[in-house]
């Protein structure tokens, strides 16, 4: 072996990711892919990105102190959820961190009445709301007027802190719907209330906008919630018109440039009865209704969140297939009698197609603790793809195999 | 939040790779994906794995505590690299590690001879070769006769350590010839000559086996040398007809089994002048040859290696394309004006389609410190997928961007 100069490259960007949970572990996978590694900020070691990275700052989100360490020479800061407040944020922003997306955007993804409100403004379709935030017999009132005005068929949310259907109650009726009220407001939540909309399904408009103002749109993909939280994602949505795709997608990059968002983005959509669209929910970092890209997109949301984040020109979002499916793995309610991983043994030697992705997390039931992607081959229905994507979900979930598994039975 | 018991699963299994480099690297990404994280033997913090994984031993492949250290509740250990001494190897087996390729069949990786005899035994197809390992003046009379049997159309190389065109030497002639022999045996080396195979290209069949015995066969690869190691592969092997593919992978498939490797191996061969194939180098570890798979491929070669040590079931090896190319990146001769982030940038905003692979790699000329993958879209030629990946590829090397790049004249 002769002897060479090593010439050490400038060292590759760092990038801090705040939480550690599976989104920053599958973002450690693409930051690799980039020549870096991601550093993440986490609760303990165990958490699924803390796992697997190398660059691990221990210490909680809502310490400014611990948000200062794992910024310390990152050349961006990002989020694996919408838990750190917002004051903290603006004080980073403030010593010079680059906070991406900054504390102006992540303001609407943490507070769902302003983020109506901006909606709202920008004349952008939204369910009819009102602000149950003040002074509570005031509040009230509201409540029963809005809940008369609309049959009660409302849905009472928590203006911060839910997700995966925590802080949102569908309520029928009045009584229900003073319940909620009355024990929430009483344990100091703040609410809002909306219209319960009329649809026929959920859909999902994932973008990514860079600082330069670059933006990306993914296809619209259409998601199946059970027990309030997204358990499966076609791709792209079955029977879509393409105006109706594209007219998400606008809308989703049209609001994150007028939020300054950088990162991805998810516009959860409501499909209505009527065949319009209308804006549930958003989320500004990598979600759960794009990780189908993983395996199904040219380039995934974890790399094209880094990018965005980096102010890296965008990577390409097209499919590799004409059929994506993505089912969630779910704790059982009881423990199986088979390990995860003689489950995943069993499932590959099943299903040699199936790209599996666990989180490392513990079991507990209903939690997510992985996703199973297949990607259609030419030739196969929409039909024949879900139900493999529900079945092998199913297995790894509960360890038990149905051969005329029914995921609409569910 | 309800409060509901936490059942963590049983742990999964953890891999220990021998060697931090780009390989160990890669697997660490398919090991996040299995709910594992791998731990790697590397010998400095600043190898390409040990930066990116969680689990890292410090210490040299050659100190068997290190690697009793390294194996310690590993369920299995296998190799980014095959230097490490056999009877190291031997000794982890006595005491009960799960070593993966076993040191039998490893053994013909390490020692060429030993392989050239044994694929000789089987009947498979090789160049035509004489021993120079024994009694130097008898190797030397060896030499004189086998180079004047091939008109001196000969290739000398290293029994063991040799990778990358390191530890082969091409000759012409007897006096290029005797010159190599005379200064490498003086140096201790342990020779072979091979006859120099009159070829038209070298080819690639890569495969990984399982100790249940399960084997699986990617598409045979095109692999184009310059300067001794592998600048670019095209999968599948462009014109090469069905039956051909099909001998190669055959021939792979068995020899694993003969030797009873596990994890992927790479059956380099080259097609001769009259049609025919004939084995050159085995390594039995994922391979320069395989990384098209991350992108191209159902299964990476990376999850598929873990999956055979792990003995679960083998994953589905078609390519998701007609047409995909990897093209090696590798460091400039002289420094180029642009950092690596930068030349990043600008490949990004040229190719959003550009699937990048960097190793955390200091720059050296020549050196591997990446690869860029493009997957071919539909209609797309080979020219032009290959046209593409080595000016990816050269961009990332030498920071310079040429629109008429002739890679055949590189």
């Amino acid at each position: 072996m002769t002897s060479r100069p090593d010439r050490r490259s400038p060292a590759m960007p760092t990038v801090t990711m705040i939480g550690g949970g599976q989104l920053a572990r599958m973002t450690h996978q693409s930051a690799i892919a980039l020549g870096q590694c991601l550093r993440v900020l986490a609760g303990s070691a165990d958490e699924p990105a803390a796992q697997v990275s190398a660059n691990v700052v221990l210490g909680s989100h809502n310490d400014l102190d611990a948000l200062r360490a794992a910024a310390e020479g990152a050349v961006a800061l990002t989020f694996d959820h919408e838990g750190v407040p917002l004051h903290l944020l603006q004080a980073l922003e403030a010593e010079g961190v680059n906070v991406r997306p900054p504390s102006t955007a992540l303001h609407f993804a943490q507070d769902k009445l302003a983020m109506r409100l901006r909606l709202s403004e920008l004349g952008l379709p939204i369910p009819d709301f009102a602000d149950l935030s003040g002074d509570s017999s005031e509040a009230r009132a509201t409540l029963i007027a809005f809940g008369d005005a609309h049959d009660w068929q409302i849905v009472l949310k928590a203006v911060r802190g839910g997700y995966d259907g925590r802080g949102v109650w569908l309520t029928d009726s009045r009584a229900e719907a003073l319940e909620v009220f009355d024990a929430q407001v009483g344990g100091d939540a703040v609410l809002m209330v909306e219209q319960k909309v009329a649809m026929v399904r959920e859909l999902s408009a994932m973008i990514a906008r860079s600082p330069y103002g670059q933006g990306a749109a993914w296809p619209v993909v259409e998601t199946v919630q059970r027990k309030g939280q997204c358990a499966v994602v076609v791709a792209p949505a079955p029977g879509l018109s393409a105006e109706r795709a594209e007219e998400a997608q606008q809308m989703a990059l049209r609001l994150a440039d007028e939020l300054g968002v950088v990162g991805a983005m998810a516009m959860e959509l409501f499909e209505t009865v009527d065949g319009t669209l209308i804006i549930n929910e958003l989320a500004m970092r990598p979600h759960n209704s794009g990780h189908w890209t993983m395996d199904g997109a040219v380039t995934s949301q974890f790399e094209q969140h880094l990018r965005a984040v980096l102010d890296y020109p965008l990577g390409a979002t097209s499919a590799r297939s004409d059929v994506v499916v993505m089912a969630n793995v779910l704790g059982a309610e009881q423990a199986p009698s088979m390990s995860m991983d003689e489950r995943l043994h069993h499932l590959f030697a099943r299903m040699p197609e199936a790209k599996v992705h666990m989180y490392g997390k513990g079991e507990r039931p209903d939690r997510k603790i992985g996703h199973v992607n297949i990607v259609g081959l030419a030739g196969e229905t929409i039909t024949d793809v879900r139900e493999r994507a529900e079945r092998a979900a199913h297995w790894m979930s509960h360890a038990e195999w149905t051969d005329g598994w029914d995921p609409h039975a569910a």
